[in-house]
């Protein structure tokens, strides 16, 4: 069975869009075609997406289910008109909210409000920037600026995880490959030494690891299942002699190998 | 006056964390001290946060607001124990869903389920790389790869628009610095020409944009006032007689200037 869902707001739409694909997970045997429509502020705008959720209606003989964080009353009314299926985000919780605040919400009169502000936007680029500037070992003299450095074999995830941190969370995280040297002498690195409290691993499974390293150099040692499995196995005896706490990506996202370094090292998101 | 907000999950709490932020960020006269607690996933866990929970309620003197998505039953009751106003995200909107749906979705039948899976994550780690690849002219080509192509000055903002959409969309975009002599010529580059339909444009306040150069090389040609007012004029100029759509980001967030790219070019993302 087919079902269309649309993730609509006068914003960016993320809020729509997270919690209406975290809902949507839960119907594992439905298939949905998930569309997100940002930016829908005006009237204008909203006929047209009632045009197309109607479409959709038709299309798949039965009622597309929206998600909506439209703050404009007049917009949400006209969206309201069409044949789909409406979860107002706003609408649901704002009222208890605000009667548990004792406080009127800028929805409640009517106002919209972005999410991220400026606050956050010098910080969260510097953090990124930070991320960027001590990738892969490129520098290691300000690793007393950092919050978390990430060790681990080269392509096991360390360099998104980083970026995702930043982006997300502000997190100044720097990362550093463990080489064959490394591995060999079963030490860790002389740079990393000093910031022994900073450290998180990351590992990966050799046939993951081997057909990431493949699709980058092709055939190459460097891509061998046994270079790889050497690789994985000598770093994970490293991390365990050294007491540094490490996760194995493989089966996980980036949202959530970035979430559980933070639980494990208490580390708190800079933007708030 | 003080609030405290807890956004609790079993999981990441992305999806508490986002919708949570949102809803609050309309209560623009209180000010909340936000805990994300990701991963209460035992009961132990849960009888823990109870306990933060009822601190931050004495601190406060008012009960903190919990949002969560916790799908199971047991860590659920324990957290309704707590002195805090819960905002249950899931309970909320999936019996609806499930009578609309006509379906039972794994939260009724008391089972997690993980965001964003496998499928994903080689698409989306191809897009970060791809970014890092091509970022700041570095390569050029590969352009044909590209579903994007951001031009503008230096430190106008391309890299992490870039790393922020490979990361929450799977888009692979590329990005161009345009130099002095691009300017002066009023040209776009030879490596540009090909791919007009896949261009768009960043630019930047000239007083934000001196203050962040400043950062990275301060008292510099580079990071005067005066340059950085040519840079920004000629690149306008330059991006309106070729007719190239941009975008000053100077009071957008890397989430809305993504968001309102795609809506501007038609791309659709690419992780669903």
């Amino acid at each position: 069975m087919k079902r269309t869902a649309f993730f609509i707001s006068d914003g960016t739409g993320i809020t729509a869009e997270t919690l209406g694909q975290s809902l949507l997970a839960q119907f594992e045997n439905i298939s949905f075609t998930k569309l997100t429509r940002p930016y829908i502020d005006t009237a204008e705008k909203a006929r047209g997406m009632v045009q197309q959720i109607n479409a959709a209606a038709e299309r798949d003989g039965a009622r597309p289910i929206i998600f909506d964080t439209v703050v404009n009353q007049e917009i949400r009314d006209i969206l309201a008109k069409s044949n789909g299926f409406m979860i107002d985000i706003f609408s649901t919780f704002l009222a208890p909210l605000e009667h548990e605040l004792i406080s009127h919400s800028s929805y409640s009169v009517g106002k919209s409000h972005s999410i991220s502000h400026n606050a956050h936007y010098m910080e969260r680029i510097e953090a990124v920037n930070f991320a960027l500037d001590n990738d892969d070992g490129a520098r290691t003299h300000y690793y007393d600026k950092a919050d978390l450095i990430l060790v681990g074999v080269s392509r096991s995830g360390k360099t998104p995880t980083c970026l995702y941190m930043a982006m997300q969370y502000g997190i100044r995280a720097a990362n550093y490959p463990l080489t064959e040297e490394d591995m060999e002498r079963l030490q860790l690195p002389t740079a990393l030494k000093p910031y022994r409290e900073k450290l998180f691993g990351l590992t990966i499974d050799s046939e993951r690891l081997a057909a990431i390293r493949h699709e980058r150099k092709p055939n190459s040692r460097y891509s061998s299942f046994s270079q790889c499995e050497f690789e994985v196995r000598e770093t994970e005896k490293l991390l365990r002699r050294e007491k540094i706490p490490f996760i194995n990506s493989t089966h996980f996202s980036v949202e959530e190998i970035s979430a559980k370094i933070l639980v494990e090292k208490g580390v708190e998101r800079r933007l708030k």
